[in-house]
């Protein structure tokens, strides 16, 4: 019997992560999960995940697939990898899918979410998941300049690098308030590098009224760094669903 | 002018503290909150905590109190020490109260909840705060078991020491369950050492049916400890709320 293609759908806490690649002597999700899967194979098992994630950024709905020639149904190998992984990384379920599935370069679109809590008293048990933000925001211009980023563009003014292929489509970019927490919601064909961090960046700068919905066209225009904000904080970045 | 007396409500993450109790060498949070009361008043200042919660227990509504002469407004004095205070433990008021107000000695009541998280199933994102229980619990059973704590009787079964005053009252003592997680709610005078984690050892032990209700009885009978549950973990308990 071969090896079998299996799918699975991750969720972990980010924050004790040194993001989602594996690195030597670094403890990333990728690494871990791997470590655990060899432990099951009796040998080397790559995993590919759909989106590499920053050290810090948290995931409820990463998706990566590996193959392996395991004994085992897909309950019975849930509930092994899950006892052999670290409690900050879950297995939330797996499949088996053909040989020709790959996680990243199968993936249609990924949805993250970030949430920024805008209020002077933050919940200790909140923190690790949010950016703390006290001061005021203008969450109607927040939500104006959100629908912006809805468009296929080339996207390096809102990444750390320039690559030769920069164009991106975002199909949903919408902020919502409910209580104190502002949660901002965007959905892509491919994300660069910081690309949705800066995004977030770039709309407190604008709920601070310090960016005029205007820069953003000129950022796009121009393609320059300077004109987006800065990169948001990892914390309070997840990805939450991988397209297929 | 002298000394001013404030009451403090206190929420913290009890993860990575010693508990509530000062300990040289030790990260607690009385210990915390004394040092930025010290850098704010310029001197030494005591923090006396309604109730001494263990490592690993966390707090949504810690009451406390300390005596100083400062000149800031009570929301200056929030915003001061939140800003010295690390994210972990957050002041969510202050206010001044009669110089004969002690946290500890006039709490009337306190409330604690534990959460149980009853599914294989579990997000990375609420582990620091239940105790995840992928098993078979008998819910009903449990209700029905903690209803017998509400009495005013000897706790010894119920503690990790034996006291000269083991007596306290328990007023209410409820389990819920609301999808895969069991919210336990148990409002006493006040709590023996380890009493609030050990009634929800033997309530588990009774939800597991390895424990009829009749030994419950028979624990308050004995005043024998081997006849209570073990003691469920730190991670699940959180003081809720301190009544005066």
């Amino acid at each position: 019997m071969g090896e079998i293609n299996y799918k699975v759908v991750l969720c972990y806490d980010g924050t004790d992560f040194s993001g989602w690649q594996r690195q030597p002597g670094k403890r990333t999700v990728q690494g871990i999960v791997e470590e655990a899967l060899a432990r099951l194979a009796g040998k080397r098992t790559t995993l590919v995940g759909a989106g590499r994630t920053d050290a810090g950024v948290h995931a409820s709905g990463q998706v990566a697939n590996f193959k392996a020639n395991l004994r085992l149904k897909e309950d019975e190998l849930m509930r092994a990898l899950n006892a052999l992984l670290p409690e900050d990384v879950r297995v939330l379920s797996i499949q088996r899918v053909p040989p020709e599935f790959n996680a990243r370069k199968m993936a249609k679109a990924k949805v993250y979410q970030y949430r920024i809590w805008n209020s002077s008293r933050i919940s200790p048990f909140v923190l690790r998941y949010v950016l703390h933000w006290p001061g005021y925001l203008n969450v109607d211009k927040m939500a104006q300049a959100a629908r912006l980023f809805v468009r296929k563009d080339d996207f390096t003014a809102f990444s750390s690098n320039r690559l030769l292929h920069p164009v991106r489509e975002v199909y949903n970019s919408e902020i919502k308030k409910r209580g104190a927490q502002i949660f901002y919601t965007v959905e892509a064909n491919g994300f660069l590098r910081y690309m949705a961090r800066t995004m977030v960046g770039t709309l407190l700068e604008v709920g601070r009224e310090k960016v005029e919905l205007g820069q953003i066209e000129e950022a796009f225009r121009q393609k320059k760094r300077f004109l987006a904000g800065p990169t948001a904080p990892a914390r309070g970045l997840c990805l939450v669903k991988v397209k297929y």
